[in-house]
């Protein structure tokens, strides 16, 4: 395993292919290789991608990943496909980036699908950007399909998240930008090309205009606080960051100039006041609290019988017990497990 | 509490809604209104209603309920939105809801909206459900909106699944189709007046007839056991449900009798060889793991002292330790909290 997380620090493709398997499928050695590389890690800049079916994310990815390289960038791409419980969908729009970027190996690309839990989806992904991270790419884009929780919970690991929008969607769209909305430090109009763009741009701003909640990255520091900014109630002193409206049309790579300096604006805005720290620390917490409910939840499925389980269940069937009963008569029986070993690790 | 669960029982609307509120708030009785109701659950078919965004769910989700109050059977809706972790997107498609459905007593509709997390809003889905079952309707629809791990966990409250399709929707949107028609007991292409409906139907067909993972309800009682059926090597003598695909025309009520009549062949088919009983087993596993999950959580942050986790994340994002190490950490901090207490209760 050093070997391999050595040949990954020298950059080689191979040792990073196998790295990033490894972290997919949770195979043997990952932890001591997570180990192994963390401490190079934190270098890269992470870039979310999210919004609606229809929108044109991968053709703007493309665009986006052409115009790092033409500046000397390196860029590794993590396609997330969290639609796709079962079986691989992330593949098909892969093979399609692939034949685009295909020979530049200052290029990385992985498909990632569900594999049953959106929860070992976010680690995975965290764990992805990790190595990719430690392998030196100065720009790491996490594209993800869908919408939902789990453009949330992807987002979490971004540092600067880019929404897309197209004209011309479906009806239920507005539903979707009202939650989606808050999420976005910057939003694209992609397709712009096409009627409807100014019904989307009017949209959007009006949105934004309304003053939802305050985003992750409408946190402002205050007296060493991170605080929540209310755009109608913003002391002037106060640094704020306003989810500029960008317009692209990624198939034929314009607009992507404009974009890609407003990602950078917002970069330069998070490295202000300690922005950047404190949403880093943000991050952690929440990683280690869904590595905390796994790893509580797998002990405790050590430690209590599957056969008490299986009978509990069966009472609840019946509607002898609750379930909030049957939870805590499994709590006393993994308490009694633990407290009659004699050392626990973790 | 025990009046406004008696009035519930008895059908009054406000203490429906009442205790509808209490379950989407988590609010103080909860747990106990929860357990006084449980003994009259059990009783209500509960269909799910997902797909993705544009199909029409909203007014098929009417249609259906009329076709329903035709023959005399009472209708609970609950409309959840995970897309809108926020604010209340919900609200919408709720409104133009109760215009078309308003003043009759046989039908009750509920939005929910997620309030920050995906796993809170399976379980207040979960008492939702069980609060309109024990008020006794016979029906409840589930609607969701969105794409994604969220229907699949709404989807495990269900037992019978409808999975909304519509023609000429985006180019992402044969991605979404691939994991979510494994959660389908039945398919509806709604729209079905609209070109291009004959390319929908053969799309999923053929998507049908791929032979996808088995899914929840392909699964077979065999020899006692619940297995998975891979349709190509499918023994004769077993059970199969293949789900069929139905064509609507929401906006004009078409179709509806045919969806109606899926829907009880999908019942009729579960109510064979213990299948229903094996989902019902599957359903309440997977909520107890939910409830275990949460409620281990709460306990760890009520033993470990924040200080000592703030300070982890802190040397976690300095390179200290690992996410990894400092998860140990804190696992050794709640066993020895833990094991210094007396008695715990859940």
């Amino acid at each position: 395993m050093e070997t391999l997380v050595d040949a990954l620090l020298r950059g080689e493709r191979r040792a990073l292919a196998r790295l990033l398997t490894i972290v997919e499928n949770e195979r043997e050695g990952m932890n001591q290789a997570l180990t192994a590389l963390f401490p190079h890690t934190g270098r890269a800049w992470v870039i979310g991608v999210t919004g609606a079916p229809g929108t044109g994310k991968s053709t703007l990815v493309n665009a986006l990943t052409k115009a790092y390289r033409e500046v000397g960038k390196t860029v590794g791409i993590i396609a997330v496909d969290p639609t796709s419980p079962y079986s691989g969908g992330a593949i098909l729009g892969d093979r399609i980036r692939m034949r685009d970027l295909s020979g530049d190996s200052g290029v990385f690309i992985r498909s990632m699908a569900t594999r049953g839990s959106l929860g070992g989806l976010s680690r995975a992904t965290r764990d992805a950007i990790r190595v990719m991270d430690a392998a030196g790419f100065d720009i790491i884009l996490v594209e993800t399909v869908g919408a939902g929780q789990s453009e949330v919970d992807i987002v979490r690991t971004a540092q600067t998240t880019l929404v897309v929008e197209a004209p011309g969607l479906g009806d239920d769209v507005q539903a979707i930008k009202a939650g989606i909305l808050e999420i976005a430090d910057v939003l694209v109009v992609n397709k712009a090309d096409r009627p409807g763009v100014e019904n989307t741009v009017r949209g959007l701003r009006a949105m934004l205009e309304l003053g939802h909640p305050a985003s992750r990255s409408q946190l402002v520091q205050h007296h060493g606080q991170l605080v929540p900014v209310d755009s109608r109630d913003n002391s002037p002193a106060d640094p704020l960051w306003l989810p500029p409206i960008v317009r692209t049309v990624s198939t034929e790579e314009s607009g992507i100039e404009e974009l890609v300096t407003a990602i950078e604006n917002h970069r330069a805005y998070l490295g202000n006041e300690g922005v950047l720290e404190v949403l880093e620390r943000q991050h952690i917490e929440i990683e280690l609290v869904d590595r905390l409910r796994t790893a509580l939840m797998s002990r405790l499925l050590n430690v209590v019988p599957q056969d008490a389980i299986t009978t509990l269940i069966h009472q609840v069937q019946t509607r002898e017990y609750t379930p909030q009963e049957a939870v805590s008569v499994i709590l006393k029986l993994h308490d009694e497990g633990l407290s009659g070993q004699s050392t626990i690790s973790g």
